[in-house]
């Protein structure tokens, strides 16, 4: 299965994805940079104008909830709709969803207007949306304790894939549920690791002839590009580059030692 | 005195301060990765229907007005009465002040309708907010000539802790003046140093026993770790991560050699 | 020629110009990083009510339309117009023109109201004003292929210096074209180094006594930094702390021996 999911990998290198992200401002430039590095192409916007245009060229369109303006969510429906009438996949973030009434409105109405391909969160975040959690704290934090039934209710309730990321990553479609341990804890210390890979697996997704492996493969090529810039980090600081660099460069060589052993099929 | 210190910054770690953060898009990213390097936890909002709920939550509000869109001085605003009625401290960072009649209305009227608990800005903008400066210079000078007796009234009119920080640090609550000269002159290469201190401030501040004693920790161990990352570096670039390394990893052996002598009750 | 491009620089550092930029959540600290590490002072402002006052205090004023809502085209305006009451000089980056019809009119509205001294932008957005390119695909894509005539001609229509910018970067005044391949093609895998180039030629031009010049300057020294990090950069994760660094510290000898033959008299 590993060379399948690097199949995926190359294959954004090769399509060179458009990636259409309407994110928070506290992330903007670490997700640009990601997308980047690992060979797809960015375009962030903030104008409602633009929606249809950018709904119409991009290969994905992104939906993260960080710093939303109450302007925005406008802005956010409107170029989910589009997206959906393009057939382009749509894939949300609902940042710190759990944490205020305000997120848990505005994830809701997306989820009810907008037919999504993927909800990528903490487990605190899906935990929310499954109706499982309890409070989550800031938006950075990593809660254990995931339920999983009830995870997998909720993509068959929005009839779309889940992956919920943490020490261990669970993906599923709604029926079986595959998971993703080669991530590196660093990347918890590392503000917006989480946005960036929300938009990495769109890129992943929408070259991806299959979605769901598309979503795992981004999942396990992140993580061992974190797992490679873990080796010689004195922390955070000299983390980030390193990880931006294995982003770029990491060879299969490299990713499947990382990987192996570390992608399963749970169920 | 430097244990007493190093305790705040060891309690910053250990209760994981939920950091409120209405700040400026150009250092949103840096600052939420300075808090999460030194162990506290942040979140960046936007939106004003979020007021209540993350004032209710947080452990400190910090409020930058460094790019300050018209309609979010009312979030700031709403978002400090909420933090006043849930008894939260609220500190301000009062960037640019002096440079445009805005941003002086702005900070104004946040530190009139607002009760803060302490004021960070550079020389220049509390001299400004003190009455004893002249012409502001951008937002990442350090103007020198600091005129104390005034910065001491402001502090008592305010009933607040202020914090004019540069090459040497001034800490007043009206009556004693605290000085810390740990920092180093790379820090005013790299934007956002000072926002993101501010934040940081807030997170000592919050934990700490006496706020006064976690605001000079704040600004003790933040100078230590420039210092420590500065050794090795060649210019901005590569400060950066070392620093954001130091504030992780920074030892109590380290933060000692770098404050000794450094910080000192001046009057 | 390389002295005087060097005594531009060398100005820049002295004179320290007060770059006002109007710019895109992406780039914002890197753009403040890039101006600040190569001795100018940045100010960003998202508050339309602070145009007259920062254009009246400013060398310069960079406009950006990277991610701009709606509400901030008259921003652009007001800022512009006050630049120009001022005799400051004012620079257009046209981020993803030819992408939307919405950046489109936005560009075209600054261009038709407001004077500019400068339009930086990559091959496709500067081939899009003039008349002669595709479609635009991103905003961090570089695409080959400029009609310098119709460039030349566009200079002329709007009375201003236009550069065009990729593996060689062109520029004119409508009547000669000027060229520098300095650069190194790790700067398209970095997100904002387009946006960040554009505000440093605003510096240079902002301290010059002849503003083509000035902005030559800018092109060659900033593709001379990148090539001094791209040497032991191993991606642009690594690159970008080496760039800083590069643009902070780079002597004369080094630019002198990455310029030479690289600049030039097109015509």
């Amino acid at each position: 299965m590993l060379k399948d999911l690097w199949a995926v990998r190359e294959a954004v290198r090769e399509k060179n994805p458009l990636v259409y992200n309407i994110t928070n401002t506290v992330v903007t430039n670490f997700t640009a940079n990601v997308l980047l590095a690992a060979g797809a192409s960015p375009i962030m916007s903030e104008g409602a104008a633009e929606a249809e245009d950018l709904a119409r060229i991009c290969s994905v369109l992104v939906l993260n909830i960080g710093t939303l303006h109450t302007r925005q969510i406008g802005y956010c429906l409107k170029a989910g709709e589009y997206a959906n009438k393009f057939q382009k996949p749509v894939v949300l973030d609902p940042v710190g969803v759990g944490a205020t009434a305000y997120r848990n409105v505005t994830a809701g109405q997306i989820l009810q207007d907008v037919r999504v391909a993927l909800i990528r969160g903490n487990y605190g975040e899906i935990g929310f949306i499954a109706g499982t959690a309890g409070q989550v704290k800031g938006v950075d934090s990593a809660d254990s304790g995931l339920d999983l039934p009830a995870v997998k209710k909720m993509a068959q309730e929005y009839s779309t894939l889940v992956a919920a990321t943490g020490a261990t990553d669970y993906l599923t479609d709604g029926q079986s549920v595959m998971t993703n341990a080669t991530g590196h804890e660093l990347l918890q210390m590392v503000t917006g690791t989480g946005c960036a890979l929300t938009s990495l697996t769109g890129a992943f997704l929408a070259v991806a002839d299959e979605p769901r492996l598309g979503v795992l493969a981004a999942l396990a090529f992140y993580g061992a590009a974190a797992r490679k810039a873990a080796e010689n980090s004195k922390g955070p600081g000299s983390f980030m580059p390193k990880f931006l660099d294995a982003l770029y460069n990491l060879s299969y060589k490299e990713f499947k030692k990382a990987a192996e052993d570390k992608v399963a099929l749970l169920t």
